[in-house]
């Protein structure tokens, strides 16, 4: 992981614990994440329906290259892929990592973009509950269950990425799906509409004071995973 | 329409407008709208992704039967019908009105309901662009149009129903789809998290100041409808 540039993809409404969480895991483990997004500025993140911290985008996904990047993340947040979905360049974004076999790790309702990208066919899946049937219809084997790693179609791409499973205990808490509700994190402390910027890296995401994903782990239901 | 009785189902995030528009096009045509839901108490509307007010549930889904009622109105809102839908008994509701061809109104996110009761299949319907996709791989003929009526299934199923298509100019407006997002509504100047109760009617929601549809328009771009 050390050294390896991992995309984030994401927008308003995206759950802010499945955004810092693997944010976090790929720092810990020596590796360069970067949030693209469909607008510029910032994001909104929410713990499931109540507003949380906002987040500074890196760039726009319009201009990027699959080929800048080792691995895509895609956090859940029932809003954020619902309107990825519809932006045609995320879209192609997220078909370009498949299409290369590079790693590509989907967490709650972020699976809507591969079913977008047409690249769920033939895929084991699992996702947040309420996209089994969207899945299955777009030829996935969705399964019930809490972490699943495919690699039955790409095989250079690995299952569970590495630097989703790297041995940062956090990271692989979020390497979990759960069955019920997501449990939002600990109250961060922070005021929701602050800009929480990056201190003493690269990243532009995450450590001002409440911001950051440090402390913050799945107590009671992690958040649902799938490794595509 | 008169003494009709229209199910509204609906939880968490439903799109406000979405909801009290059509249900006061119900009452001003001499119907009985009832809101059912899966949970009992209140549920919380939105405008967008800004928590907006509270609505009284009549009843909840799981005691509910299509025989006690004439139609049925599946309103949007992002997290409403994602959550619905994984709800076995809002599920078997919806297909049962299918089943029994009655007519049922689906707005902007609702057809989700319809992919999960598999009920789009061979059916003209449109959507919040979002859908698209799941609805076309649920076997649904997705269009982009403002309105969609469908009758191709049910003969005895009115295609806009006539509850939706009132005279009312408000209702009329709300049997359309934009292609953009939605536009929240002017503002209420109702305190998020205030309960809107009925006046002078049997229906617990809406009319409180603020709270009920009266003087709202789609000014801009009308939420998505599709009609089943």
């Amino acid at each position: 992981m050390q050294g390896k540039k991992i995309a984030f993809i994401a927008t308003d409404m995206v759950e802010e614990v499945e955004l810092t969480k693997p944010w976090q895991a790929v720092k810990d483990a020596g590796g360069q994440p970067e949030l693209r997004s469909i607008k510029s500025g910032e994001i909104q993140a929410f713990n499931h329906y109540d507003k949380s911290n906002k987040y500074k985008v890196d760039k726009e996904i319009s201009s990027a290259r699959m080929d800048d990047y080792d691995g895509l993340v895609i956090p859940g947040g029932v809003g954020n892929p619902d309107t990825m979905r519809m932006d045609q360049d995320a879209v192609e974004f997220v078909r370009s990592f498949f299409e290369a076999g590079k790693p590509v790790a989907v967490i709650c309702h972020g699976p809507w973009m591969l079913v977008e990208a047409d690249v769920a066919r033939g895929r084991k899946l699992t996702s947040w509950p309420s996209l089994k049937t969207d899945i299955r219809n777009a030829g996935g084997n969705w399964v019930d269950e809490e972490v699943v790693r495919d690699s039955s179609r790409r095989a250079s791409r690995t299952t569970c990425p590495r630097f989703a499973r790297s041995s940062s205990r956090n990271s692989g808490r979020a390497c979990t799906r759960a069955s019920g509700r997501i449990q939002p994190p600990p109250r961060s402390g922070a005021r929701a509409g602050v800009p929480c910027r990056g201190r003493g890296g690269g990243s532009s995401v995450g450590r001002a004071p409440g911001c950051g994903p440090g402390g913050r782990g799945f107590k009671s239901r992690p958040p649902p995973l799938a490794v595509a």
